[in-house]
Order: structure tokens, then C-alpha cells, then sequence
């Protein structure tokens, strides 16, 4: 049986990973299985260097009931988090520079550069600690790194996160609730300024390559919504807004954008210097798309952007019921001697499914059964047989 | 195909039953099919007296996008509700003195009186009204009636609601979501007061006959509760309460009780004098249990009732979700032209289900799986395989 | 110069008391002056055994930026709070059993018991802290013992709390803000259940001897209240609610009571076991009136207590605001060597004034500028040359 | 006496202008005064063709108790609101055009436009609809044709709202308790997220010449701040962060900056095509700062807009408290046949003062006495003599 686990958050926080970091540490207690804090991400792994008791203290905590007593009352990571990935390493370390890695170009946008696996390092630092498990919690990136590292030999067990809610395998990552009770939430609170200046209001969500956030905000609030998986109609989509307006009493409609949204024929704009990488900044879409209601249809708009704000603040109760079970079921799979597999949420139900493979990126909304492309709506019919998240695998 | 549905609400109101309101208005405005809102739930189909226009106005209202488009933005129903059982009643409106109706006498702590059945009533008002559905949304209560008029000809469609989450055949009920929430939020505000003062903390929530709401609010708050599918043993649930108090480092600790919860040879004390009825009023669980750990364990407790709390405000996500889901399968069933069905959750997908015998009583917690026994908390282990709501029809 | 101040806080929780301690922490630390934190109110020194070690730990605590740096972020009292007096103790802690201290006889409901005055322990364990100051946070009880603390020559600067807001000499006490505001919440919230089953709804709130909590949730929720400071005329309140309810088209009325409140003729009801001060339990005054509303005008009820409710959570900005700046006050009257002064509000602005009088009793709503006897409801006329929060001294 | 006002907001929208309105409408049903609501602020004057019903559908609204009841419930403004100054008319009004009005050359940036000042339709369109006064809620623009009109003869009497509170001649405008209420739960509620990843989180506010939002937030959540009023040296600005970080067990730290805050030697950056005026998009202050401090402390940075968020939602207790306060001064400043005047607070008390006089511009944070030019925080020290919201007019 195992004997001490790791554990870890990687990529962008989410209220529900604290009560992840609880429960496993709860049952760790319960049967005398040691639990092992590897601070932000997989860099606890890739720069620690655990001959140096100040590099030790700052990525390895061994948790226990004390320390982990409060952490689910409030959102974000008590174990920090980075987006490092150790087979894509683009510096080393200081003490791991000069040692000899597999290496590899990438290319992107015309920069070449060099990237390093340090898997070797990750490797033997989990021997060092003692490690049997390691739960890795996070997204897409972070989880493809577990199933590499699981592949390799060493035992991982995966949980996914993201409010984007994009993680193949399950139809449900921790975080996704609750970014949708923030959204919901405040275009609730801002319909009145809306309404007061009778504008045509435009929200945007994160979400470049799925759509849930968006889909699911509108779901609830009753708004129109463009997702990155379904380029609309320019001209449809003003018309149906100003028609909305029209004829609502108070003279305003509402709806809202994926960052990665994007009509046809629209190429997104950049603006600014470019960095290191060649990159400009974007401009926003929402602001894009506002600047041709202007234009076309000659009504004055309220753009606002909800950002951090959808994954702050405590866990919802769903993302909450869900982070606990997660994370016992983690843990019903270490005690299993099970490894390589994600908890997940399948057909409505719990389950551990594989760890999704990277190769085939993120999730996406399925048009044709959940997002209507007349109306710009999510699809509200024909939901029986449907798992209660209405997404299918 | 169906021309004019009814929908109407009964029993305790929930957020979220203006989102099924509004979703089946909608989607009758889509397809040209009327719906007529009756007002306070069975008792507009009681006491209506088609013929005085006043008693109409007051009992009957056409619904439609206009004076439905804001309703979701508030709890409660917008058709108001009421308690009223068509087929037990026990007193007529005035316009029906004198009709002779089928009785029946029942019989409850001795006291005996006399109900009627109106159903005759009820189904020549639906005819009056033109309407070949109707759409009932209530608990346990509305509900068998539902069933019995469907039975009595007339095509039903149920949904369920209430905050205890106790109705049969579904996994979820309208309204239960957003209890937890409340519930949840209000015991993490207290927190701090409980501590402050260094208490045993003793919530109590509704739930007389199930403890969904108690059960699942000790879930995601992790503190012990009581439910009323199992009668507790009080020296050791004080002596479990003693010892969280102990080890907790700011020296208090929580607890949550259904107001049906029970110990092992506690009666419920009963206080004032008796009404009509001859019911006195109930002594609270809570009060009695704080009464003992204040005798045995020598601790101060502070005592705290959640009750209209858990009904009140905006339906939170999952309300919002299923609401509009429900109101839409609900549409979907009378478009296909089936009734005596209930709009469910069943293995964690949406499903159409039976509406439930009444016989059965309510739906309880199953307790070999759900509750631990032995440390007065949820279960938290080896979930795979279960719903998403984590328990099973 | 004071080189060691003291800090306790006194009978029940605020938000707000942690933004006090936090703010006068951080000063100290700025011009090397320590704070030790007395736990547990006055019982913190007259409790403590400064010659155990595990006695200290349990009562003395040097604070510090590192142990208060995230205290302001909840409610409650991060040095925790009791309701001991030192003058007024009916029973000795067991190290100063058989000690000599000045008695008193104290009678109360045909009870009589003594009570002992350990100020001279006080006074002793002050000096062997060696604090040269003490900031005291409390009511009405708290400090009154200041204030004789201070007569008997140690220096004593005085904040005052509570969310009646019923301290005298000052127009506001820490606590009162967010108190309204969960109150305005809490109604606001529950108003959908109220109307949706068309009662009248009857809320309670603290407030035995003050009505200000109850009167200025009804200011800002417009709705009708009952204040300790004026017996209403029973069926005159109750025909204004009945009005109320007829002329709302959603047929419904709300209104809020002090638990102090009563009505001419009305003598509060007891129940239960008498305990051993005598004491039985006291009928809720809500109830008490609601079963006259049933009785005389045939109207249900639906009655809410909104209690610990009222002092939960997070101190909104005004308490954080005024918390911090009280916070500081006390510490710059510390550095200009002053004592037996109070932080307040005095006609619209921060000022310093004696600490009350304790035989003065609380300060009361002044019935007949700021409550209108013939409506029940604040008065919200002729306001001009009143403070902000419309009440004088 | 008067016996017909009008009313109308202009301007943003802030939380609780609704409480106004009503509280003028309830108080002018019981004197038995008809209220008009104009709509869309002055554009109901100006814009407004009494000859034809559905112009005067459009911008004339009778108030009454029946039309009022429940818009205190929600944000915003019943009666909408526009940017319109009849005295600087760009262009005008179809029905108007022909007409002859005093105009003006406008010269900005370079770019020159005509303004008309259409005085004599606004009082002409004041008579036909016979009213004797006009309540007029707005910020400093709103407010400066407000006092024009009083200077015209017309009775005027206003009511001062904006969340940057920077209407001179008051300590307090509506809409800024409410504005500090949402700046202060969003910086608490992102905290998590800051310190997960470990950042430098800089929040932006509204606030182009006054910083008292700005101020106040870093006032209650206890970070640094920039403001409009004080240029900052950015090296120690982003040293004090860097500080801050490092001294912060989690590894974070946040600020908040004006949008109009500036270090000495920035030159906010524009970007984008020109518009109609000449005009390009300024870039973020944050933005640009958030560049800085990765340029200079190879710090990563979290930007955070909180723009519409400040004044969405309900008002707050002080808002709701201040709103019916200076509704009902007004209604009683109108009994009294007084005009001119503007409701306020003045050292700490209610107060009706001079409408401001347009050329003074907004008031600002005083920074010698509110601002901490050292540590860019607000001054926390010697507030005794203070009025309760810490600033002198």
C-alpha cells in the first residue's frame, strides 16, 4: 500500500482545489498515509533542489490536519500554482543548468526556440522524497504532463480543473460552477446601468478555445452568446440584439462573448509593440465587436469584461460536493493501487476515466446538439436522456 | 396538438420556479400555444368562481413574454402558492356550500374531522377554461394530486420542487441547490461568532421526515450532523462534539440538525397551549439538544435556526439550470402528447419518470450508504459510479 | 512614552473588532510599541495565572504583524470574548479560591446571590505584564468596568461596540453598519417567500432595550417597526399592517421588531422550567404578535428571527472604516498620554469623549424626533442639520 | 406651495437613485403634490415634443406609489439617464432644428465643434407641463445645468450622486458607500487568486480627477494606492510593492490605482485610429504600470479592471440611508419654497448648500491631510475632529 503521496496544483487557480488539498490530506490521516505539499506545480518538482534546506522549504510541505484545518474557506490554491511543464522547459534552473536533457525546437508564429524534458529530474526527486503517488490537479497542460509522467513509470493519479470546464474525459472540471455563479452574478448586478443608459451591453468571458463559460452564462440569464466553436453572422447577430432591444420595455439587451469567440471574415486585431516572442497584444473581441454595433446598427454599447473575477472568491456548493468527491476518489484509487487514471464526472455520474491524451487538446461545446445557430442561444429542448451538465463525452 | 396549457405552483415556494414559469411561456410563444397562469396553486382551481370576474382576475392570469420576462430575477413564484389539496379539503369556498361532494373523515392525535373531495370541481373549471394541460410544480403534497387528476382524465405534467429534496422517482428537486447554498454561506458567516465565543455551534434546518438538507450541508461544510433517518446516540455524538471542540485550535466546533432529527429515547417536548387542532407547539430539536450538552458536557452552546433563510433570494446555478430544463421537458412532454410523467433527474441524467405514488411518502436518505454511523457525518468514500447528487432512487 | 499596550475585547462579537486590533498592531509596530492581546475579554485577567505557563499561553498573546496581518478579513474576535466583569464575578477562577476580595449582594427576580470584585488581581496582573495602557473594546458592560478600571489609576482608552449601537457618548459603536446590512439582506431576501404565500411577515431582531437595529432596518427596507422605547396600540399596529397588505398588489406586508418591543397591555409570556437564577424561558415578542395578527385580523404569519445572522460575516465598509479609524484614535490618544477616554462619534465627527457613565444604562432611540408613533415607521422628515447617521446625543 | 415636480437623474448611474425618487413620490402623495418623472435626464426636456403623444410617452412618466413601490429593489435608474447639458448641445433634436439658439465654438484638442444652448425650450417645455419645481439628481455636469436653470428663474433644487464623490460642496454623493462596498468585496474576493500564482495585482478603478474611490478602497482592504491628485515616484512605488511582497508570507501584494493616477513622467499612451474628434484610446494606467514593475522588479503582474462592477447592484445600507435622506431634504426644501440649493453633507451632518458653482470643477482628495505621500496609502492618523467619511470640504 502506499505509504506517502504527493500532491500538487498546476495552471490557473479555481475556487474547490483547497477542499481537493483537504480531503485527501483528511483521509490520509484516517489511515496513516502521509500526505507531501509540492508548492507551485510541477516547478515543486523541476527547480527544487532538496539538497538545499531553503530550496526545500519552499517547495515541499508535508500536510496534516492542522495546517490544512481552514484552507477550504477560501478560493485559489493553498499550494500555489505555476505553468511550468517539465517536458517543455524553456530555461533551467540554476542548479540544473549545464546537466544534459532531451531537447527540442518549437515553433510558433515564425520564433524558434529550445525547450527541455527534465523528467529525469522530476523523477528522481520523487524517489528523494519517498514518494509511492503523486495527484496531480489541473488542466489540459498539467495534466498532460501526469499522463507523461505516469507513463514513465511513476504513479499519478489526475483530477481535473479549469473553469473553462474544456478537460476531456469528464464532463465536468472543478471550477466551472462557480465561474458560472460569478458571471451569472454580476451581469445580474450590472443589467441595471445597462438598462439605465438603454445600451446594447456586451460581456466577455475567458474561453479562446471552448465555449461552456459562455454557453452556460447565457443559459442562465436568458442572453445571447458567441462561442469559438461556431463563427457567427455579423449582421444576424446585430439584428438579433437590436431587435432585442427593441423589444424589451426598458430598452436594453445583454450578451455575452468567449475571448475566443469570432464572426465570419473577423481577423482579430493587435496593437502595441511585440514582445520577446513576437507577440502584440490582442485587442479584445468584445471591443471589436462593439465598435460594429456602433457602426451598423448605430446603437450606443456598455462593454464589460469579466475576468479574475470569475474564478474568485469561495467554491459554490456544486464545485465544492464535487472537489471532496474528487479528491476521495483520488484517494479510493491510490488505496486501489490504481495509477493513470482522472476522476471525472461520465454520463452524469462519477467515474475514473484514463488521463485524456494530450494530442487531442481541449474539449469543445457541441454545436449541433447544445448551441443554436439561428438563434445565437444555447439549445433549451429536447434535453431527457441528457447527463445533468447537458454536455456529452 | 395541445392549444392552452395551465400551470400553476403549490406547497412551500423555492427559487426557481419562475424559471420554469418563464421557460414554458417562452417556448408557447414560440409555437403558439397559450399558457394560462393559475394563482395559489390548487386553491385556483378550488375557490375560482369563473363566473364573477373579480374571483377570475384574481385567481386566473394569461401569461406571456411581457409579464414574464423579469420573474427569474427573483425567488419565490410569481403565481403565488398555496397548501390547498383538492381532494382533502377541509372547509368549501363559499360558492360551493351546499354542493354535495365525496367525503372523507381522518383521523390524527385523536382529534377527527371531515375532508371533501372537489375534484369534480376542479375538472369542470379546467374545461371552462379551455385548457387541455396542465403543468403542476410542487413537493410531495401537489403532487398526489397531480397524479389523481391525471388518473381522474385530465393530462398532467409534474415537476418537482422543494427544498428537502424528498420527492420520489428524482434524484433532484427544484429549490435544493439553492437551500444548500444558504445554508452553507450562513454557517460559514456564523463561524466566526461560534468561534468568538468558543461554542458548541448548533444549526438547525428544515427537514421533518427526510435529511437531504441537513446531510448535504454537513458535506461541504464538514461538521457532523443529525438527520431523521437514524436516531442518534447522544453521549456519543456530544462526546464526538466535545472532542472536535478540543482539537480545533480556536476551541469550537459545529453541528447541523434536521428539525426531524432524534437521539436514541428522546421525545419531543411540546409547550403552550393546545389550538384547534389540539397540537401544541414543538420544542426545537436544536434548543434539546443544546439543553444536553449544557447538562452532560458541561459546554455553552449557541443555537441557530435556518429556516426561511434556505428559501430566500435568487436561485443560484444548478436552480437556474434544472429549472429551465424541467419547464422545457415539461413543454417537450405536452408537445409529444404524454402526461401523468414527471420531469426528473435519474441516474444523473434528465429523464422523464412517472409522477409518484403518494402512497410511498416522501424519498429518504439511504443511510447504509450515505450517512456514517459511527462518526455522525456523510460518507464520503467510494463514490464511483454514483450520480452526480450522490444518491440513488 | 507607553512601551506595552493592552488589548481585549468584551461581551458578544461584531464585525470589525479584528480591523480594530489589526490597525493598532500595525501602529505599535511602526513606533516600537508592544500589544498584548488579552483573550477572553476581562476574564483574560482575571482568570489568568501568570506563574502556569499553560495558563499565559491560554490568556496572553503578544501580537504582532506576522499573528493579525489576516485577522481583518473575517468577522468575530481574533483574541476571542466573554461577558465576565471583574467587579461583578459570581464565581472565582480556582486559583483565587479562598482569597479575600470586597463582596457585594446582588438581587435579581426575588434572587439573591453575591458577587466578588477581583479588581485588585486586575490590577496585579497588569503590572506583571508590565502594559502601561490598556485598550478595552466592548459595550455597555465591558466598559463599564473600564471606566472604573480606569478610576482605580490604570490608564484606560476605550472603543466602543455593539450592534444595538447603544453605547452612550458616541452616535455610533463598531458593528451597528453591518448589523443593518445583514438585516436589510436578510429581509430583502425572504420577501419573495412572504408574498408568494401572501402573509404578513414578521421579522425580530436584537435590541432589548434600544430599538435603533429594528428602526433603521425599517428606514431602509420602508417597512413598519416596533421599538423597546414606545408601546404601540395592538390593533392599531395590526389594522396599518392589514392596510399595508390590501393596498400591495402582491398582497403581502412585512415589518420588523425589536425583541424589547411591546405593545400597551402586553406582559411577555414565559415557558418551560424555571433555572437555577429562577429564570424561565422568555415567548418570542414576534410570535406573541403574530398570534394576535391570527387571532384578530385572520391573517397568516410568517414570523423570521434574524439573530447571529446579524453579527456574521465579513464588517462592510463603513464598520471597516470607522473600525480602523477608532482603532488608531485609541492608539494617538495612547501616544498623547491621555485615558479614560472613549473613541466616537460625536455630532457627525471622530471625537474623544469620557468613557459612559455605567449607571446611565444604554442610550435610547429618542422617540420623538427619530420614530413616528402614529405610523409605526422612522421619521424621515426634517432631517437637515441631524449627522449622518440621524441620531444626536 | 408647489403642486407639480418634476424629477429626473442624469449622468452614470449610481445604486440608489431609485430611493429618491420614491422617497420624493411617497412624500409628495401625502402632501398631495404630483411628481413627474422626466426620462432620460435632461434629454426629457430637451429632446421632449409635447405636441405628439408618443414623444411625450417616451420622456414623460406620472410617479406615483403604484409605479414606485418596488424600484428601490434594484439599481440603477427608473427613469434612465442620458449625458445630454442643454446649454452644450452638439446637435439637435429633429423637431427643433430650424430653430434659432444661442451657440458657442467648442474648441478641444485641436478639433472645434458648435454647441447650442436650448434654454428656452427646456423652460418652455417646464411650463407646458406645469410644474412649479425640479428635483434634479446628477453629478457635477447634470448639476451645473441644474444651477443655470435655478439662475433662470426656474426652481431648482439638487441632489448630488456619483461614485467618484467629487461633487464640491458635500462630503458625500450617492452612490460611492456602494461603489467602495463592490471595489472592496472584488480586491477580497481576487485576493486568493493573486497569491495562488504569486503576482503583483494592481486593481483600477473609476476616477479620472478625484481619487477618493481609489483612496478609500486602499483604505479598507489596506494596500497602497495611486490618485489623480499626487504624481508618484514609480521606483519607490514599485519598491514599497516589492516590499510588500516579499514581507507577505504568500508572496503577493495589491494596489489600486485611479484611472487618472499618474507617476511623474508618464504620459498616458494612446493607440488605435482616431475618431470623429480626434481622439484615440488611452491605454490603461494599470496596464502601463503592470509594465513597469515587470520591466524594472521582473515581477509578474495580475491587472484588474473593476469598472461597471462599482456601480452595479443594490445600494448599500449608507447609500439606501443617504438616497432617502436627501430625497426627503429636498421634497422638505420644496415645502419651504426654497431653490436653488443642493442636499449635502457639511462637517459630518445633513446640510443644504449652494448648488456648486460648474467652474470650480470636481472636487479633490486633499493630499496633505487624506493622503500618505511617503507609503501611497491613505493617512490613517489624527482623525479626531474628522466628519465620519474623513474628508473636509
Amino acid at each position: 500500500m502506499a505509504r506517502r503521496i504527493g500532491i500538487l496544483t498546476g495552471g490557473g487557480d479555481v475556487p474547490g482545489l483547497n477542499s481537493v488539498i483537504k480531503g485527501v490530506v483528511y483521509r490520509g490521516a484516517e489511515v496513516g498515509i502521509e500526505v507531501i505539499g509540492i508548492r507551485r506545480g510541477w516547478e515543486g518538482l523541476t527547480h527544487v533542489n532538496l539538497a538545499d534546506p531553503n530550496s526545500k522549504e519552499r517547495y515541499i510541505l508535508p500536510l496534516n490536519r492542522e495546517n490544512t484545518r481552514t484552507i477550504d474557506r477560501t478560493g485559489g490554491t493553498f499550494l500555489h500554482s505555476s505553468r511550468t511543464n517539465p517536458a517543455k522547459m524553456k530555461s533551467l534552473p540554476e542548479h540544473l543548468q549545464g546537466m544534459d536533457f532531451p531537447r527540442q525546437e518549437t515553433t510558433k508564429k515564425g520564433i524558434t526556440w529550445t525547450v527541455y524534458d527534465v523528467s529525469k529530474v522530476v523523477l528522481k526527486n520523487l524517489e528523494t522524497l519517498g514518494l509511492d503517488y503523486l495527484i496531480a490537479i489541473g488542466g489540459d497542460d498539467t495534466l498532460s504532463y501526469a499522463q507523461k509522467l505516469d507513463s514513465l513509470g511513476f504513479n499519478v493519479v489526475a483530477i481535473p480543473k479549469t473553469m473553462d470546464n474544456d478537460v476531456r474525459n469528464t464532463e465536468y472540471c472543478i471550477g466551472f460552477s462557480t465561474a458560472i455563479t460569478r458571471a451569472m452574478d454580476a451581469i445580474n448586478r450590472q443589467r441595471s446601468t445597462v438598462g439605465s443608459h438603454e445600451r446594447v451591453g456586451i460581456f466577455r468571458v475567458f474561453g479562446r478555445d471552448a465555449g461552456y463559460t459562455s454557453l452556460y452564462t447565457a443559459f442562465v440569464t436568458n442572453i445571447r452568446c458567441g462561442i469559438p466553436e461556431h463563427r457567427f453572422d455579423l449582421d444576424k447577430m446585430i439584428d438579433l440584439l437590436v431587435h432585442d432591444k427593441r423589444n424589451n420595455p426598458s430598452n436594453y439587451c445583454l450578451m455575452v462573448l468567449s475571448e475566443g469567440a469570432e464572426w465570419e471574415g473577423y481577423t482579430v486585431q493587435e496593437y502595441g509593440e511585440p514582445d520577446a516572442f513576437g507577440h502584440r497584444k490582442k485587442m479584445s473581441v468584445a471591443e471589436d465587436f462593439g465598435n460594429e454595433v456602433k457602426a451598423r446598427a448605430k446603437e450606443e454599447t456598455l462593454i464589460s469584461d469579466l475576468t479574475y473575477e470569475l474564478r474568485s472568491g469561495e467554491a459554490d456548493f456544486i464545485d465544492k460536493l464535487v472537489a471532496s468527491t474528487f479528491g476521495n476518489m483520488a484517494f479510493d484509487c491510490v488505496l486501489a493501487g490504481q495509477h493513470g487514471q482522472m476522476t471525472a464526472v461520465e454520463n452524469g455520474c462519477f467515474a475514473m476515466v484514463p488521463i485524456p491524451d494530450p494530442k487531442l487538446g481541449p474539449r469543445q461545446v457541441d454545436v449541433s446538439t447544445m448551441y443554436n445557430t439561428e438563434r445565437y442561444r444555447p439549445n433549451y429542448t429536447n434535453k431527457v436522456g441528457w447527463p445533468i451538465f447537458l454536455c456529452r463525452l
